[in-house]
């Protein structure tokens, strides 16, 4: 058998990626995965608090430093850190990828967002600076897969609607668009997102033709995790029928009940439009005041419909050693 | 390694099961997948066509005693019957369960429509016939799946939202509902429904924990399919991102493009309600239209979301044999 195409690219033991959740990462949380073989990922405000954010680029660019060095003292394993491109006025990028550079992170997971946030001058830019591209669209499809490929990524994933988050518009469960995107690219190896969270999952990816697995929830109710331990011990009790579904921008999400959810869910019901329903949501507000702080009035817990194979919170390693096949 | 326990049950070589597609089975697919090894199932207006389709119960019945009759003359493997029983005023079961009876029919495909459709007294009469019955809720959950168990369904059948015709308005995908109703069911084994087109998606279904594998898409496309060769085409050449999806009753439907479907899609997002769209859709008469007559203008084509897996039309044994793990 030949050796994992993923874990030798990413240069892990283990072809097993922590999904850069915003609000939700941190050094400790990055550095066990690393530690446990597989390729943590630091997400957008990585290891901040609404008391510690801060509001330009420029600022939280160097909190990105901080936590990036942070993460270097807890593991000599690679990671990576999120970016997520805007197709216009991208004020993100250009203040965090200088202090991707310079500190040597050797991984980027690449968020495509929309037509024009796949930008092969910002491919060329991270490939000229040996940084390993993870392409993460968040509508896979063959052409997208196709042209990240071609612009030098060296790893596509594939996500379902099985993941959390923000859901695919295209509303093609993991079980369809992996063997999908597997036919349609032509050398990168394929990994599947979306409600892996057990050994079984895992393996079925793999049935479909996927080398690897990038999962974000099963992460969040680790002992690690720094997510407070009521969010924690509602995922544990949940599973995907618990999750509801309601359209927003630009979209879908899926949210465990609570009051802010369940106003979600009843103004979809009584016909508001997804502008209105994301302006009602407070964006990634809603996701740190619900998932960071445990307040579900205000805010919401979002994740993968794959929440009920976790029946207990476990160690990063044990949840790595599960997903690696 | 044990003797596969769906097999077992079923009477036949390999755990495959043809959903029994509403206007679209007749003796000859039915018995082809038969001869194949699997087990065919005839649907609603089975062997019918607008000319030879008649209104009563008592009628129709007879139509299905026919198809029956003709099966049995192709094939001397066992098959299925489709019962859809309502919660309330439920004309067709009363009819159509005597024929299944007289003429000796093994297998009965149990489809759960809501509350109230799954009656213990019916499953009763079926068990007291002999009758081998396959349960398969249109809304799966561990709660319905434990029901169908112990009022004595032999096998439960988990369908995801990657599946074609009425979806799940749960909405979650067949990766994520199968391990959920494996872990749910005490001692019935479990198949899996809802997007396999190929043997990728068996093995990965396997992996989740199904013990066989039941599709209706994949037999569609087959040279034994009654649908014209200009649907067989249309299917070939499509994958999940080319189908629509869109609100009806009761929950979701999805559609390859057409002058309906396109219609179906607007009237969806100018926030048309679910019972408009059902209305517009035509009902099962706009699967017949679109499906056996190849008429998008009027009618529908609503297929299964793994129909990117499906690039040839092929004989019935050759899928039964691709989804035989």
């Amino acid at each position: 058998m030949q050796p994992n195409r993923v874990a030798r690219i990413l240069g892990i033991e283990k072809p097993v990626v922590q999904g850069p959740l915003s609000w939700l990462t941190d050094a400790r949380l990055v550095a066990a995965v690393g530690n446990a073989g597989g390729l943590g990922v630091l997400g957008p405000n990585a290891g901040l608090t609404a008391a510690t954010a801060v509001s330009t680029p420029e600022a939280t660019a160097e909190k990105m430093r901080e936590e990036i060095r942070k993460t270097k003292q807890l593991t000599e394993k690679p990671f990576g850190v999120n970016l997520i491109p805007t197709a216009e006025n991208d004020i993100w990028t250009p203040a965090i990828l200088p202090v991707i550079k310079e500190e040597g992170v050797k991984v980027v997971v690449y968020t495509g967002y929309g037509d024009g946030s796949l930008k092969p001058a910002l491919f060329d830019e991270l490939k000229a600076a040996g940084i390993t591209i993870i392409y993460r669209d968040i509508n896979p499809t063959p052409e997208n897969s196709r042209r990240a490929e071609q612009a030098g990524a060296d790893i596509i994933v594939a996500t379902g609607f099985d993941e959390g988050g923000t859901l695919p518009g295209t509303a093609l469960g993991t079980f369809t668009i992996v063997p999908l995107i597997v036919d349609a690219v032509q050398r990168v190896p394929v990994m599947a997102a979306g409600g892996i969270t057990d050994a079984r999952g895992a393996r079925a990816v793999h049935a479909l033709g996927a080398e690897g697995v990038f999962s974000g929830s099963v992460f969040i109710s680790t002992i690690e995790s720094r997510v407070p331990d009521s969010v924690k011990a509602k995922i544990v009790a949940a599973n995907g029928l618990d999750l509801r579904l309601f359209r927003t921008l630009p979209d879908y999400y899926r949210a465990l009940p609570g009051k802010l959810s369940d106003t979600l869910v009843a103004m979809d019901r009584a016909g508001a439009s997804r502008a209105e329903l994301a302006q009602a949501m407070g964006g990634l507000r809603g996701m740190r005041l619900g998932m960071l702080e445990g307040n579900t009035d205000e805010g919401y817990i979002s994740v993968g419909a794959g929440i009920g194979n976790i029946h207990a919170i476990t160690s990063v390693a044990e949840v790595v050693n599960q997903l690696a096949v």
